[in-house]
């Protein structure tokens, strides 16, 4: 138990909130906004609250926008969509730059044990879309986990016999390692993935 | 680069300010600030505002307070005082529960090499507490590392022949450690200062 005063014990509180923070951390950051001016401290309360009252879900893509439909559904390719978990994996394609279809942003993965059903993900937004007949390919860019081969196994076999194309993200070794630390499961889909060169 | 939208941007900066909180670990603090419900934002807004308006440091020793002098001047032992760093060091020694004296937080470690130097830290208004006269031990709780050192070294020989006691808190292994684990500079503090038993 710590001794902190009220305010800062509330502060260290909210802290604990954020993803993989724990009661030492969470102080750390709280005496770090007490000791920030108040300008400094009003900037981060101004950009929560900015970001909270600005940012909505493309009612499309489901990802994170200022305008509905979002950037990227408003000018992009509707004939390929690519279905990720989250909005972080939208981001991670996009900084390649190479992609020019549109996202679809389920919002988490498939994870019976921990409640996350298919009811609790946007699976009937995706299929309402596919429905409309615009759609040529489908690529699959859920984790490599159990869960996100659960999310993409579920969602291809809607799609079967549908005539839309389903692709998957290739796995295999990751560039630059070595064959020796990459473990069973990842050097095995690199064998029966293996392409003619 | 990243390609979030400016208000995500924002927050994400925003929360790379915390120390120790680099760009990865701050995007996953604003997507889950955005994943909140607007009363689980606000609650997070509001901690801020509330410790930002009713925290203050404490005229006398430094400390975090809602009143001033802080509950511990209003009520303990004035004749010994405990110089720390910052006020999470009062937290660690107020739960042990054992200290009845009053503290001084000098809000850092001397650090010419960072410019922290004497000027800024609280060391003039500890002098002043002492120069009252009721104080008969100073107790330096400051680290172990060149910076406490050098801190504790400074307050040190201020107060020599001033007849106030003045201790440091005891270096050696740590409770429960091998001593084949402990580095050279603490083995050689354990053995001079070792006690008869």
């Amino acid at each position: 138990m710590s001794n902190y005063i009220e305010p800062i014990a509330r502060l260290v509180n909210m802290f604990t909130k954020l993803p993989g923070v724990g009661a030492k951390t969470a102080q750390r950051y709280a005496l770090k906004v007490l000791s920030m001016s108040d300008a400094e401290a009003q900037n981060f309360v101004d950009a929560i609250l900015h970001a909270k009252q600005n940012v909505k879900l493309c009612s499309v893509c489901g990802n994170y926008t200022e305008q509905d439909p979002c950037k990227i559904c408003s000018t992009r390719d509707h004939s390929i969509i690519c279905v990720v978990h989250e909005t972080k994996d939208v981001d991670a394609i996009e900084r390649l730059g190479e992609f020019k279809g549109v996202y679809h942003v389920l919002g988490g993965a498939l994870n019976p044990a921990n409640n996350v059903n298919i009811g609790d993900l946007r699976f009937a937004e995706l299929f309402r879309r596919l429905q409309k007949g615009d759609t040529k390919e489908v690529i699959l860019a859920t984790n490599t986990r159990v869960e996100g081969e659960a999310t993409a196994t579920y969602i291809a076999r809607f799609l079967k016999g549908s005539g839309i194309k389903v692709t998957r993200l290739a796995q295999g070794i990751s560039s630059g390692s070595e064959l020796q630390y990459a473990d069973e499961v990842t050097l095995s889909r690199a064998f029966s993935n293996r392409q003619e060169i």
